[in-house]
């Protein structure tokens, strides 16, 4: 999105279809072309929402109408709000029809925990993990002590690390220093266990978080990139839990769902 | 110390002295100037370290011989090491001899929270606070949000915000993004509001840290930079607890208890 100019939008979408799209295919898009800086502002719909929910509150932008998810919103009881844009789609599209409830994590820049089921989504949390990887292993003291490379262990010592940091992330992340530090840490490593230490300190946070909502006994579905699914589901398995993987392309096929609900597709 | 070349220890010095130092004056140093990219790395000492440890700890440089304060290395439960260096000097700066048993939190770029008193600095651990502040403002989506300016209380809303991020951090820190959002939060308010949740966060995490120790009940002592002592006074007052503040000079009393211990000064 931030190569799309101005008023670039419809451009950007037949770039991306190679020309006009075909005469009477119905064009639904979801995630960021929605937000304030997209297509078109699509207001965040209240939690809990369904397919139905959602499919009614497509919006359409362009002269040839494009129907636009919209992102939902969540507040927790302290009214601190929460958001997501694009993952409500894959979300639908990760689960069947009457599926039972259960938790989705959607690994990402701004991770997300999601409890869903056959009524829809009903809440969620956001996690930064990815922003925090980025920031951290770029601009940070921690990243400057990592060396291109891998350390056999690295990846599960940091998960380790971040499952059993129940001081504080802020606190958990300065072991990277210190064991690289001390000789500990082959900085060949550092990276892996960086990633580990945030994802372990995200999943013992979720846990936290679906134990407030009762719902820590729930089958956890992972959801998005393969090699992102794949370091989670180790993580997991770390940690004692067997989580499932969902499908590769659960956007596409909550796309299609929508489709399908507002009568655009048979 | 970024600033200095290989080998340009001795002429950094001389300039900062603004020529040489008079003779027969005692020369101590403290900081990275001890350590591996430093002027000569002096081994991290042991904790719990006392005055006499720490000043028989302490090494030479140069051809005229300037001494260089030790830092510190302690260990938690699970074996992961904790260090500072020069933080060790400032908490012998602002104790006084025979002081009772206290916390001393050192705010900064890696905050130290420390058990000391007339035994010494008995063990500490650090949080990332200054640097997280650092990067997230300067490189990701949430410095993005910010504008130059102040909003009357975004501080105090993320001191409260921190306190309660049960939950975890990457989670709270999400907060910025989505009250920002909604118009829940002014621009202008955003680098306080992140200011403060950082703070709050490493409150409650130092806390946990001291619960585990059994020493909650400690009086606590900020020492550092002074603007940045009055936030994190004003933070523990939001989060009840009255905190004193040390001596600004803390560095310099703490060299010269340590100058007067090894018989460098009367």
């Amino acid at each position: 999105m931030q190569n799309v100019p101005a008023g670039g939008f419809r451009a950007a979408l037949e770039t991306l279809l190679g020309g006009d799209p075909p005469a009477g295919a119905p064009l639904v898009a979801c995630g960021m072309v929605g937000s304030r800086q997209g297509w078109v502002e699509v207001p965040y719909l209240d939690c809990p929402a369904d397919l139905a929910a959602i499919t009614a509150a497509l919006a359409s932008a362009g002269e040839r109408s494009i129907a636009i998810v919209p992102g939902l919103i969540c507040r927790n009881d302290a009214g601190i709000p929460d958001v997501m844009r694009g993952e409500e789609t894959q979300i639908l599209g990760a689960l069947e029809e009457g599926a039972p409830r259960r938790v989705v994590v959607l690994p990402g820049t701004h991770s997300k925990w999601v409890l869903a089921g056959a009524s829809g989504i009903e809440t969620f949390a956001t996690f930064m993990t990815g922003e925090l990887y980025a920031v951290l292993r770029e601009h940070s003291i921690l990243g400057r002590l990592a060396v291109a490379g891998a350390e056999p262990g690295a990846f599960e010592r940091g998960v380790s690390a971040g499952l059993e940091a129940h001081v504080g992330l802020s606190h958990a992340l300065f072991s990277v220093r210190t064991l690289a530090l001390t000789g500990a840490l082959a900085s060949a490593g550092v990276a892996d266990y960086l990633s580990g230490l945030l994802i372990g300190a995200e999943i013992a946070a979720g846990r936290r978080w679906l134990e407030e909502r009762a719902a820590r006994a729930l089958p956890i579905t992972i959801v998005g990139d393969a090699m992102l699914c794949s370091r989670y589901r180790r993580a997991f398995a770390l940690s004692g839990v067997d989580a499932d993987l969902g499908p590769a392309d659960a956007a596409a096929r909550g796309l299609w769902r929508i489709a399908h609900c507002a009568r655009l597709v048979p």
